[in-house]
């Protein structure tokens, strides 16, 4: 089992093709599912995948277009159908509410669980969830309306414990929780026994950055600086640049750039526009900047 | 080019599966096409039938459970980022306008065509749509909130003129179409040759009807009498009758049935319920009592 598990449910944009689907990425991180925005047919890729819904309690979308939420009444109906009972949170832009609320009320009656709503400011750049091991917080980014980037990542873990050492000072094992947080030993005759002598530094800390929609911006290097996953929209190619500026998206080439100058490890592009038929353009041109780029396609699974 | 071809876009029911999307079938006549229902996804399922939209001008909700209209936005939302200017008209219960109207005011802004609302009384039996060549009536159906069946036929269609005969008689082009109607036809000299010796019968006209959702309900036989072509949705196997008379569809064996009491020339059943994997015992049931029946599929298209 891999710490973090990306897969994207679609990596089309508004339009959808024969073989990509409307915004919808699926991410695994300590035994939690989230999804990130929900654009038409996400439950049927879903279904498509084999993609488990029974650790799914927070859904973020990024911002109110279309193709990044039509598909959340049919899915919190089917939740519904099957018989689901947990609190599902969806975090997003405060106007959402209103607008699926009524139908919700009208469709899904007699839902099995309830739907949180938990509304986030855009223009910030707060924790919008945390719990022992991992938090996400929001950044904005600049579209045609309101819309963030998500920044998820795991929280410090726990440094290793040296068996040996620890068996060489006999540590009590009432004070191991407390040693593997750094503490020091005291032995029973009062020597202090330094944490980095009964540890090893802990496994790197993994981190995912979500950017779609928006124009290229280099306001958001500090919140994806160093990431060890970044996803970019790359909607267009450079030479259709004033397509993207006019529609506030970005192209290969601006991605790739950015992956560079936040010294990111990996850049995934997609929400590739439904006039290429061929990626492999969108692909080359980030690669040229950025090498470690991958395309995302639906069904594909990215580990870490 | 038959005179009228029906493809299916999704089989399923309220819970898609990998092979059957959510309800939606598009019928074309006379080189128009109707939307009848549309469930989640149908603007994929037409991207991946390759299915033109530049003469859909009218969608058919049979009613407001979601697998029947949740693809709604989605597919207007496409077809303006497409360019469309005709006006849209959606024929359904009332209580679609208030329900769409939000999210199409909020997710469509400055959509380049109209989308008219088209609410009909769905205890009624009336003509909801007509033009020179056809007419589109409802009739009641029974299920867990108002439903309704459509009855879509060919008007009679002209007299075949016999050329031989209108030679023979020096007929002059301009009486040709009182003719083609019916009328007889006087000669110079006050003869009066009757129609029948100039024409001969017109083509059959053609009769789809489509039922979905619906408790097996002999009230129907009436409006679907010899139809050509009965769409009647088929949840359940008859051994889950109880389920079915619980959700308030039909089984296999009911549809079948009322097929053969209707004396209709072809059944198609669907709507499966996504329990059932294999739908060969379903066909092989609805088939015991009226051969003449298939099994409707994504993407499969039937001519008349």
């Amino acid at each position: 089992m891999t710490d973090l598990r990306l897969q994207i449910l679609g990596s089309g944009s508004a339009m959808p093709t024969k073989s990509r689907n409307q915004v919808a990425q699926v991410l695994s991180l300590h035994n939690k599912t989230f999804l990130i925005d929900c654009g038409e047919a996400t439950q049927v890729q879903m279904v498509r995948f084999a993609v488990s819904t029974s650790r799914l309690n927070h859904i973020f979308i990024s911002h109110l277009h279309g193709d990044h939420c039509f598909g959340l009444i049919g899915l919190i109906s089917t939740l519904g159908m099957r018989g689901r009972t947990a609190d599902l949170y969806i975090h997003s832009h405060p106007a959402l509410e209103p607008l699926l609320s009524p139908a919700l009320n009208f469709f899904c009656r007699d839902l099995p669980f309830k739907v949180i709503f938990q509304p986030y400011d855009h223009t910030s750049t707060e924790v919008i969830f945390e719990d022992r091991s991992m938090e996400v917080s929001v950044f904005p980014l600049k579209h045609s309306l309101p819309s963030s980037g998500f920044l998820i990542k795991e929280k410090e873990k726990e440094r290793h414990i040296i068996p040996e050492k620890v068996k060489f000072y006999q540590v009590p094992v009432k004070e191991i929780p407390l040693i593997k947080q750094g503490a020091d030993y005291i032995t029973a005759e009062g020597e202090i026994i330094p944490n980095n002598h009964l540890t090893s530094d802990p496994s790197p800390s993994k981190s995912f950055a979500y950017c779609s929609d928006t124009i290229y911006d280099e306001k958001i290097l500090p919140y994806i600086e160093g990431v060890d996953l970044l996803y970019h929209e790359a909607t267009f190619l450079h030479e259709h640049l004033a397509k993207a500026k006019s529609t506030m998206h970005t192209t290969a080439l601006q991605a790739a750039t950015l992956a560079q100058k936040a010294h990111v490890h990996r850049l995934l592009i997609g929400h590739f526009s439904a006039r290429y038929d061929d990626l492999s353009p969108l692909l080359k041109e980030a690669q040229s900047v950025f090498p470690e780029t991958s395309i995302v396609k639906d069904g594909t699974i990215f580990d870490l």
